[in-house]
């Protein structure tokens, strides 16, 4: 890879947007890496929690403005296309994606944020949708951030360009934690490990479930919610977990890579 | 009634969750017997407000694991849709629903907490949906959690199983107060008060319209609430209510009990 | 003009509800006035952002409920729809608005607010949906308010009547920020100025993405914006944007008045 870095420890995949010639921005080719590699990860199956970083400098800047004003109109739909795609790919994998904010997300990486399943945040980061300040409407970031943060809040960030702090951010809802830059390597991890004690199936019917009902009235949604849940209930992660629950251990799914 | 405990103390019931041998968990026997208070509650329009209580012990800890697995995938459907249609009971019936949480709320207590009109919880009180760590997703809880709290921390709560505490839920909007676990008794009925001093005729009416507008698309939603308060502006109570306030004297509703 | 006053600065927009006689309450004869005065502001493009203000005494008192007594229900409808185009033009217009808040906004004037775009208010001011205690519930307030902030708070404001505090409505996300009353004009115009160094037509633009939007399922959403961005990017102002963002120069927008 050219633009992204990728590891892996345990059941944690660590993505590294690693582009700081270009302040880390979200070029057409950096795009398709990015969904290229999800979609691996999606399907090999090797990690419950999927971790984006950026660098020490810069967790991402947003699109390529340099990109964008040398294409036409029809390129810079495909360059949006594209990373419409990869939020549509982090949306359909079975991986929980959490965002580690150590510095500037900016725009499109203010998006990136938005659109993880969870975000935690050094002290030191800070989130705008500044597009407007250069007369293009931060219209694919407002989508997440919206369903994130308040309609009043969303606005002000929207229409002024302004950064908010990591407490700004944790108070309206876009990060789940803030915590000292020094501590935020150890805090991430920390994260994803309770997310990983979880089966991969369960983790993939939920997120799936989650997503789907969010977007749909309230009865519809909780009766949607109770068909799936009977499902779930014959799942043999589900039988295994209840049995784990009453003999008090931890119980043993069927992706528990050590028994396999 | 076997799993329940009922008083009324003026116009404010008191339903009281009395399951603890099963930990108060919301068995088949007991969501019936819930419905069927409900429903009664509903048709006799005694009281204005519902609080719903657990023991000392428990709020409510969610579905029984041992009932779901005892139980056919038929079964469990039936039984989840049981406690659907005690939510839309809940939802459709006139009178205001508190949950009143003295300790832990989990799962499908949780839900129970995030299903009622408003939630009061003593500084002892958790919340948790923790499914995921046996295998069986919270997927029915996360409805209506995710229709309270920000999408972050819905995600955070379902996919970690963690408790979140009494303080974390006023913050993130799930309860409308957190006291001393020594004044909950008491706010509580502060709280319920300041309902029943309304119209059950209105509290029905606002009711009906507040869930019904909050699914709709903004304009779509203003134009219902622009018929919706036109008809309520000829009711006999809102013409009561509007010359009250002219004589600066307290409205005598249509369902005032004295005077009846 | 007889209800309201209107001023210029530069290109910040300022209108004043002024009919304290009334309790600066919405009449029809007000409705009228506003809706003209915000229509004739959206074709004249000569300001940037609106603010709407009340007086030293109160920001609005909602509708009068004299004046709804003495109407047929018919008469009521009307008077409603004509409050319901206010707020149709409000969201259709182009500039932005941003309702400054010093004293009590009540019912239909909290609705104002919670309608706004952004919202700043003094120490001073507090906010309440009370229809209810006349035994007419805020119906149409409720779609906004409860846009703007989380359920269990919206349901408790709209069946107690209570007011909250402009400290709560800053933390429930109703208002943008507080400041004492003494700043509170200083603290707007820095805000508006926040928002008028950007293009009417990227403000008007957004606008309206931002609202259609919110309104969509996500990924129908993010497709719309997709389309939406491509076709800003080449817009003028944002070709210009990008360009004085390279050359780290002010943009000259085609709407910066000095220039035409």
């Amino acid at each position: 890879m050219e633009f992204l870095q990728y590891r892996q420890t345990e059941d944690i995949g660590y993505i590294t947007i690693d582009n700081m010639q270009e302040f880390n921005t979200l070029t057409m080719a950096l795009l398709e890496e990015m969904d290229g590699l999800l979609k691996q990860i999606a399907k090999e199956r090797e990690v419950k929690v999927v971790v984006i970083e950026g660098s020490d400098k810069v967790f991402c800047a947003g699109h390529s403005l340099r990109e964008i004003e040398s294409m036409t109109e029809n390129e810079v739909l495909k360059l949006f296309q594209t990373c419409q795609q990869v939020m549509r790919t982090m949306s359909e994998m079975p991986q929980l994606i959490i965002a580690k904010v150590k510095k500037a997300a900016v725009a499109a990486g203010c998006q990136l944020v938005a659109a993880s399943d969870m975000a935690i945040a050094s002290e030191d980061a800070k989130f705008a949708t500044p597009g407007i300040n250069s007369g293009l409407f931060c219209s694919t970031p407002a989508v997440f951030l919206s369903r994130n943060i308040g309609r009043k809040k969303a606005v002000e960030m929207l229409f002024t360009g302004n950064f908010i702090t990591a407490g700004e951010a944790l108070q309206h809802g876009l990060v789940n934690k803030v915590v000292p830059a020094e501590l935020l390597d150890e805090e991430t991890e920390k994260l994803a490990k309770e997310v990983t004690k979880q089966s991969l199936n369960i983790i993939e019917l939920g997120k799936r479930q989650f997503y789907q009902q969010i977007n749909m009235e309230d009865f519809q949604a909780l009766n949607y919610a109770t068909e799936v849940i009977a499902l779930n209930s014959k799942h043999p992660d589900a039988q295994e977990g209840i049995r784990a629950f009453f003999e008090k251990r931890r119980p043993v799914w069927t992706d528990t890579k050590t028994l396999i």
